[in-house]
C-alpha cells in the first residue's frame, strides 16, 4: 500500500535492535483517518474469506482491528495480556513471547466469544517473530475455529516470521513489507 | 444514549464488586458499527468544543477514542502503562491507581504528541472512581494544553468520580449514567 510506505518513510524512525517507531500515526499516537483507510483496505483484501470475525491482541492491534471490523461490519475481539479480574469462568489461553520487551506473557480470551463456527482474521500492527500471530492463531485453534488469514500493517520482511506463517499454509496480507532498514534508509518489497 | 442503556440492559451482566461486565461489545468483543455509532456521538456532543487531539488510556479506551477521532477527523493519543522500550526522549507522565486491579501503575504520553496549542478531548470506556480520567487531565497540564471536556461511554453515578470531575469544572459528557445497579436489575439517571 504506496500510502503506508510514503507514511513510513516520512514519519517512521529508525531505532537500536532493528525497531522502527510509527508511533506518530500507528501505535501510540494514531493518525485517525489513516487508520481507517488501513481497515478498508484489509476489508478489500478479504473480502472473498467470508469473515466472521476479527481477532487482535492488546493494545497496539486494537485500532486497526476496529477500523477493519467497521469497514467488515463484523465485531472485533481482542485478546488480553495477562489475567484480569473481571473475566469470568473458561477462557482460552497460551503464551507468547515477546522479543521487543523480553519477557512472557499470557494472552486470554473468554470462550464465549469464539466459536467452532467463526472464520477468524487476525489482525495486527507489526509482523516480525511471528510470535503474537503464533498465539492468535493458537487461540483460533483451541476454539475450533478456521483462520482465514492474518492482515498486518507492517511486516519486517528481513525477520522470519512472515515466512514461517505462510510456510504452514496461512494467507498473509502486509500493506508493507519492510525488506531492509539501517541508517542508510528503508527499502520495501514490491508486491502485487 | 437511548442506543447503548439498551445494549447495557440486553448485554450487560453485573458481577461482584459493583463490575459492570459488558465485555461482549465495548471492552474485550467490540461490537464494531456499534463502537463507530458512539463515536459519531461524542463527536457530535463535542463539535462546539474544536478538538484538536483526542486522548485515552490504553487498552479499553483506544476502539472509542479511535471511533471518535474519525468522527472528528483528529488524531487520537493513548496513553500507555508503564514505560515500554521504544519511548525515545522525554515524556510525560503520571501515577494512577487501578480500583478493579488494586494497583497503581504509571501513565505515560510521548511529549512531542502533546503541546501546549492543543485543545485536548479525553475518551474513556467507563467513569468510576474518576482515576484514570484524573490520571489524563494531569498529563494535558503537564502539556500546558487545554481539556475542553472528558467522554465517557458509562458512568457508575453511584460512585463519585464524575461528579468530582464535575465539580473541577470539567465538561463530562457520559452516553449511559448507571444510578442503580444490583441483582434486581439497572436504572439509568435521566439525562436532557
Amino acid at each position: 500500500m504506496k500510502a503506508l510506505e510514503d507514511k513510513i518513510l516520512t514519519e517512521g524512525k529508525i531505532l537500536q535492535g532493528s525497531v522502527l517507531k510509527v508511533s506518530s500515526f500507528l501505535n501510540h499516537q494514531l493518525d485517525s483517518d489513516f487508520i481507517m483507510e488501513l481497515g478498508a483496505e484489509f476489508a478489500r483484501l478479504f473480502s472473498d474469506a467470508d469473515v466472521s470475525k476479527i481477532l487482535t491482541i492488546e493494545s497496539s492491534g486494537i485500532a486497526i482491528a476496529l477500523a477493519t471490523g467497521a469497514a467488515m461490519h463484523v465485531p472485533v475481539l481482542f485478546a488480553k495480556k495477562h489475567h484480569t479480574s473481571n473475566i469470568l469462568g473458561e477462557s482460552y489461553q497460551t503464551v507468547v513471547h515477546s522479543y521487543t520487551h523480553d519477557c512472557d506473557y499470557t494472552v486470554v480470551v473468554e470462550r464465549e466469544y469464539l466459536s467452532q463456527e467463526d472464520r477468524v482474521l487476525l489482525i495486527d500492527d507489526f509482523l516480525a517473530n511471528g510470535k503474537a500471530l503464533e498465539g492468535l492463531l493458537e487461540l483460533v485453534h483451541q476454539a475450533g475455529a478456521v483462520t482465514v488469514g492474518a492482515g498486518v500493517a507492517i511486516e519486517k520482511g528481513f525477520q522470519n516470521g512472515g515466512e514461517h506463517l505462510r510456510k504452514q499454509g496461512i494467507r498473509v496480507e502486509s500493506l508493507a513489507i519492510i525488506e531492509k532498514m539501517d541508517s542508510t534508509g528503508i527499502s520495501f518489497r514490491k508486491q502485487p
